[in-house]
């Protein structure tokens, strides 16, 4: 037995950020060295920020990340933080190419050096298109505790690093991962982290990256686990968070060199001789995760502040509708900027209803943002009179007149647009190209339109909670949704009803089923054949839609990659 | 030595469209047992098209590929076509996942099926997402020739398939492919076959699609060399074609079965006999390769014709600016649809020069194509009047509504709009989201302003050789260019001149080189930082651009795939 007290720090870096992630990670240093901290364990590929995608193939961009760690290293020596190991995600490259890399530093040197072996290049990963996986193992014996490294996907697959580390002995396996959030995604980590601790007969640190990278959204929820599955420390999702851990770790007779599990282990002796016996610190907390509603709220906020701030913006501008989808937008957007960043705009058209303008107003008194009123009826005009234009041509010239009228105001004032379309829409391609489609950043873009209402409600139920006034109009959550493009259009006009809509989406987006099995799931052939249609034709405007948090197993954009042009129809 | 009539039938598939394909591939039999060949060769996954992307994981698609496939071999086998070995790619899938296969068909059955080795991961390929790698070699020996299969990625990496079939024993090889169109690529390929081929020990038939896909153009240039560099066949590029060609097979002793090169080869006999003596045919003409200016226009003809018309149009509207892109967009939507399906519209605004709306008109004239006259001055008033916007946002209202005037008469007339963008444009910024981004297809996106010029020159020249009437205005080619959205406006008041910044560009997004390495390359340090700087921040506007045809190494889109949110900046 020896005890180790281990910091885990939880941060959002940004990518490509060398100098303002190695700031943030020095300050990470600095307090898990205040905290007495012998260990501290960093993000996968934290200096770089993750994803760094094509960058990953630029070499001055490697070179410069490589450059980094030993900097790092010889800063953190010289600040007196030598003594600490420090567990980094970074970005390396050697002969063979790029490579998803873990260093350990120690007394101003990088003392040890491995790369991810399991390459995830499925739903939004690629990472055999940049990275050459590892071979070698490294394991650092720092106060008789033999401590190993695993990267993320390396705990994900079977085989490999873990069942190396475990035939060859180790009594501790910091695992930096860069994890995208997705819903029910952190119940799986736990009892996954606790089989591999299991197979390496070792407690697992698992720290995960916090923050927004364009689409996806990291919830860090970072833990330390032993094999028997208890779990010793958890960290908050969502925020930047230092978790520090006392463990007594059972220390063994680890020798093994040499090829385990086709990888090549090497040993390092930092220090042999277990710390003197030290009054362990009291448990941290263990943070309970977030409800599931609770969890994406917190993601769609951190998503668009993230996009937003990353990009050197402060504010927003959208249209506010009166409906629930833009309602629903604003008051994540107020959560995640403040009240004072977000311009709402209504935009009425002649067939704009009266309520959708008070909802519209009504939303913006209770959030306390910036409200104006533009029509829309000038520009409208100044194109059917001179086009004469009639029909979808008319309805469609509404929302893009708004769509400009927003970017001017974008313009004139440097607001970020954000475009208020639900997956359901997307989907099945209800909304227009240039019109409301228009954003830097699609905020609810991969919540299907159920849970759209469903977000609305908790929100309004949490503020009632807490005894403040409710964000979300009533009316917009109740009333029958409409784009009020022509007279009394309702979306179901057009459409299934929302409930049985998102049911077939479900089978048929998020699992790619067939025709045959959305019938056996009881659905009606005509709505399906209608569904699954809509869905099929209208990939040439996703493809043309703003980026936006992903939330759920397969979002559109990077992890749905299906061609425009493509004949294939399910028929049945 | 023994005689086979081999045809290759390079062909147009539609991705997606099975039944379209299948027919396509039964005539392209028809037509070769019609002309005496005893093997028929289509290209890679000839009956699904390609590439698929994520259709490859919906299992009801692969499904039908199989089952497609063994139907087929039936039908053609009742045609009285069973006689013929033919070989075809297609999709299979088994327990391990998804397969990039070919399949031989005799008599009414599939003889041998093998998938692909090696799964090419980079720039637009993303095999590794979809395919697992084959492991197994499959020989049959028709009238005496022994003859194997390699897919594509398989003769471009060493090793694998190719080293299996020259230890195995081999006397022909079928190589399937679906190799997108770059400049200069056409003159690797025949090098890098009759190296595969000396490898093999046996002549490589090489078969390629012809067609577009999205942003993909397929050139065709299908070939038969055999390992002394012999071309015996060369098919015209971007043109379906069936090569009929007669070899004298050298055949060997082959009888290594099991494990080469780490891929296990499996042997089938069909027939043991070499054919009696026949009479060849005289030999096919060697189609030239186009000249590289040529075969740039083709290429980009080919991708808006497929783009247009395999998504169901037949018509194309766009932006007549009397400037060059919008000017050599026009002559090729001409050839690509002939004149009655284009349509021009001049839209000119306070700020456009009278010679921008003469040589408007003066192009539509030349082309005999439809054009139309749509002042924006009322649209744009009812903007800046409403909003009092000066500056850029009131530049950039001008070409936004061009874009909604544009989306107007598309949704009124059915017509696809085209975007005019070029490469040089796209990579710094210098275009007006939902203005002239506004399409679904941008033909020359990925032409640089000075090649630009280039096909303009060309193309009129061509014209002159055909005693045709020049398609582009002169003053179109030499008018120092203008975004005519203020007074007296030039390009040059934002870029470098063209010639330097093509040249940048061409180091940092093709050859994603570093600030030192411009440097080096001799370019001024303020300019560069300029150019870097405007193209990593215009990342945002690219992701919403439309498709456009690939023709450089590296095309934006799926080809270079940078993140939006990125603070990394060459310094130096």
């Amino acid at each position: 037995m020896a005890q180790l007290r281990i910091a885990i720090a939880q941060l959002n870096p940004t990518v490509g950020d060398l100098r303002g992630n190695t700031e943030l990670i020095v300050n990470g240093v600095h307090d898990a060295a205040e905290a007495g901290a012998h260990v501290v364990v960093f993000s996968e590929m934290a200096l770089t920020g993750y994803p760094v995608e094509d960058l990953a193939l630029r070499e001055t961009f490697a070179q410069a990340s490589r450059a980094a760690v030993d900097q790092l290293a010889a800063r953190l020596a010289k600040a007196g933080c030598g003594e600490l190991l420090v567990c980094i995600g970074y970005l390396d490259f050697d002969k063979a190419g790029a490579r998803n890399a873990a260093a350990m530093l120690y007394r101003g040197e990088v003392v040890a050096r491995q790369f991810k072996h399991h390459l995830p290049n499925y739903g939004v990963f690629d990472e055999h298109r940049y990275f050459k996986a590892g071979q070698t193992l490294d394991i650092v014996r720092l106060h008789g505790v033999d401590i190993g490294m695993v990267i993320c996907e390396d705990i994900w697959q079977d085989g490999g690093p873990i069942a190396a580390l475990g035939e060859a002995g180790v009594d501790l396996v910091l695992a930096p991962n860069a994890s995208p959030y997705e819903q029910a995604k952190d119940e799986q980590r736990v009892p996954l982290a606790t089989r591999r601790a299991a197979e390496a007969v070792a407690p697992l640190v698992y720290c995960n990256q916090v923050g927004g990278q364009d689409d996806l959204v990291f919830d860090g929820d970072s833990f330390v686990v032993d094999a028997a599955g208890v779990v010793h420390a958890r960290a908050p999702q969502f925020t930047e968070h230092l978790l520090v851990v006392d463990l007594d770790v059972a220390t063994g007779d680890n020798t093994g060199t040499g090829s385990f599990a086709g990888l090549e282990v090497r040993r390092w002796l930092l220090s042999g001789t277990p710390l003197p016996a030290y009054e362990p610190q009291p448990d941290p907390p263990i943070s309970e995760p977030l409800t599931d509603t609770a969890e994406v709220w917190s993601a769609l906020v951190t998503g668009l502040r993230d996009y937003v701030h990353k990009n050197g913006f402060r504010s927003v501008i959208f249209g506010f509708s009166g409906g629930i989808d833009s309602a629903v937008t604003a008051a994540i957007a107020v959560d995640a900027l403040g009240a004072d960043a977000v311009y709402g705009v209504s935009m009425p058209s002649k067939y704009s209803s009266d309520h959708s303008q008070s909802d519209a107003a009504e939303l913006a008194r209770r959030l306390g943002c910036h409200f104006r009123v533009e029509p829309v009826a000038d520009m409208v005009q100044a194109y059917v009179g001179q086009l004469d234009l009639v029909g979808l041509a008319e309805e469609n010239v509404q929302a893009r007149a708004r769509g400009v009228l927003l970017m001017a105001l974008s313009n004139q004032e440097s607001h970020l647009v954000l475009a208020t379309g639900n997956k359901t829409e997307i989907a099945v391609g209800y909304s227009t190209m240039y019109g409301d489609a228009v954003g830097a950043f699609a905020p609810i873009k991969d919540v299907f339109k159920t849970q759209v209402w469903e977000l609305a409600r908790w929100r309004n139920a949490e503020a009632e909670k807490r005894g403040e006034t409710p964000p979300i109009p009533e009316n917009s959550i109740t009333k029958p949704p409409s784009a009020e493009l022509r007279p009394d259009q309702l979306d179901t006009d057009s459409l299934p009803d929302y409930a049985l809509l998102d049911n077939i989406l479900d089978d048929y987006v998020e699992g790619d089923r067939g025709v045959a099995d959305l019938l056996e799931a009881g659905f009606d052939a005509a709505v399906i054949d209608k569904v699954v249609r809509m869905v099929d034709i209208a990939e040439y405007k996703r493809r043309q839609y703003p980026p936006g948090t992903k939330i759920t197993f397969k979002a559109f954009g990077r992890d749905r990659r299906l061609p425009i042009t493509n004949r294939w129809r399910e028929v049945h």
